[in-house]
């Protein structure tokens, strides 16, 4: 019933993320740790996970964009551009990444499927073996939840995960991070 | 090491979740469920959540608004504030809630204290207990992660568990709910 | 010198709006004032003006969504969607203006180039006479400011412009307004 | 009657931006000249013009944020930031206000009022002799719109007579701003 729903969901996310591979997750945080600028970009409740991705790399000191924001500047070579996208095919991400690649930027993709259009221009793809939002069963792991709802969850928490590596990497703690907190909200 | 952050991460959320009343659950399904409308409210990385939250509701086919988005109305009596917040006193939250309720709605909170500003002028609190951002140890929980992260992580699961008890109640399907999906994007 | 700025800018504006089709204005407001729901779409600076329209139609008691905000929901017939783009061929608007289209919606375009992908499309077009941003000189407009911007403060005032026509028609006035604006901020 | 609203409006633009001192947008042009960030700040449809001339301040090369958005630092001494309010007393400005001033940044306010609660905080102020939105009639200028449209609009044009001024002094022109046009939507 209702009252298990937060169990059942905790626990997909556990299962999910723990078939995550850990050499893509290492690659992905020595490409962040050696970028000049990040740039991050997610579309629909993807974009969440994203968001709050961009607001920690900013914490941590790197020089951090939001793709769409209203200052947000030209992304060019050294810079890396993060894109969350499930189905790696939303059309306005997919222009994102010819973009950035043509104009000398990596991209690292974290998508359930790494074939995808995206996933074939990035340098580097975090899988996330979430069930696709279409998918009626079957795969490698089912939901009881509606659409993307998985993958979003386990986005947001595989993000965080990169940030507390990268605090790590670059012996920052909690107290730095917070000291560039916004302040003016 | 880095690499078992992701597995750390999974299981603060889970331990975190497993700890949240069950009845307090229940009875935000239930004001949700018969709400005129909802509107949702956060700040920093707790909006993200909350606005994830508020997409859902819309596509069960509940009328929902986000607080601060361009053609967000006037709140009213038979309407239900959501805010996520952590400590449960940010400034511009408190004032939402105080005018929500002298508005005639009803408000409901999730918070990290219930004995907050904002937890004492809520009808229904949801306790998540994750540490306080500005705790240094101590307390139920702790976390290997900065600031409020694993209350927004938290947050986000758990306001997608309400998502699928309200499917539950009201018998709605995931493939209902894509069929109130944005399609201009 | 610098402090002729603002009148330079002043007098563009008002010599663009000059030459602006009282005939295609009449019909937007026909058009909107008819509308089941109204959706709105930009990009760029031009979604400023296009967003503090979509603020004011809610004011004016119309149903109204800004395309890509959270609980933004499906479009269909008997909706209209107002397109603000001084070149007529975003990608992203282009996207969603055919998608409209197919969904039975009507839609209405402000530009500077009726005949552009987008006005191709439209069942109405405002056209605005300012100078494309690309444009070296020529043409029937010039301006001191960069890229669109003269475009972008022409579309803001332009919209405005068809609220106060709206209050006419419907026989709103400001207090009424004043009364649907958003109270928990 | 209603076609006439563009020409009403249009006037009373002019009319307005024709009574703002050149000697406040003078010095309000050094101060940006010489800040190390630029920070921007609205509220409603003030936000639209605020948000409008970030982008272009960026455009320009300055660093500039816009307050609220996700990558957002916090403010610090040589920092500017810029309030749009008409009113001078909307509460989470003037938060934004205290702690920029009492975090050594300088704080320059476009407004209505100068002797508002922000405009006692404010180092420099430019005065927008619009009608108040709660005044009705009287004052120095009067508006055939509702509520602040007509603050709103000179704010959005009188902001961008700023970036021309900047454009100016800098030696910059449109294709250099072009160069630093964000490149990935």
């Amino acid at each position: 019933s209702g009252v298990n729903a937060i169990e059942s969901i905790a626990k997909e996310v556990s299962d999910c993320l723990a078939k995550v591979s850990r050499d893509e997750v290492e690659h992905a945080v020595t490409l962040l740790d050696g970028a000049t600028r990040v740039f991050v970009a997610g579309a629909g409740r993807s974009a969440l996970g994203v968001r709050g991705f961009g607001m920690r790399l900013m914490h941590l000191g790197l020089t951090t964009y939001v793709v769409g924001e209203t200052t947000t500047p030209g992304i060019g070579s050294g810079d890396v551009l993060v894109i969350g996208s499930g189905s790696g095919r939303t059309a306005s991400l997919l222009s994102s990444a010819k973009k950035a690649r043509a104009l000398g930027a990596s991209l690292l993709l974290v998508t359930i499927d790494p074939s995808s259009p995206i996933g074939q221009l990035a340098d580097f793809v975090i899988r996330v073996p979430a069930p696709s939002p279409k998918a009626s069963g079957g795969g490698e792991s089912s939901s009881v939840q509606p659409m993307g709802s998985l993958f979003e969850q386990s986005l947001f928490i595989l993000l965080d995960a990169l940030i507390v590596m990268l605090m790590e990497k670059r012996e920052i703690n909690a107290a730095d991070m917070f000291g560039r907190h916004a302040n003016l909200e």
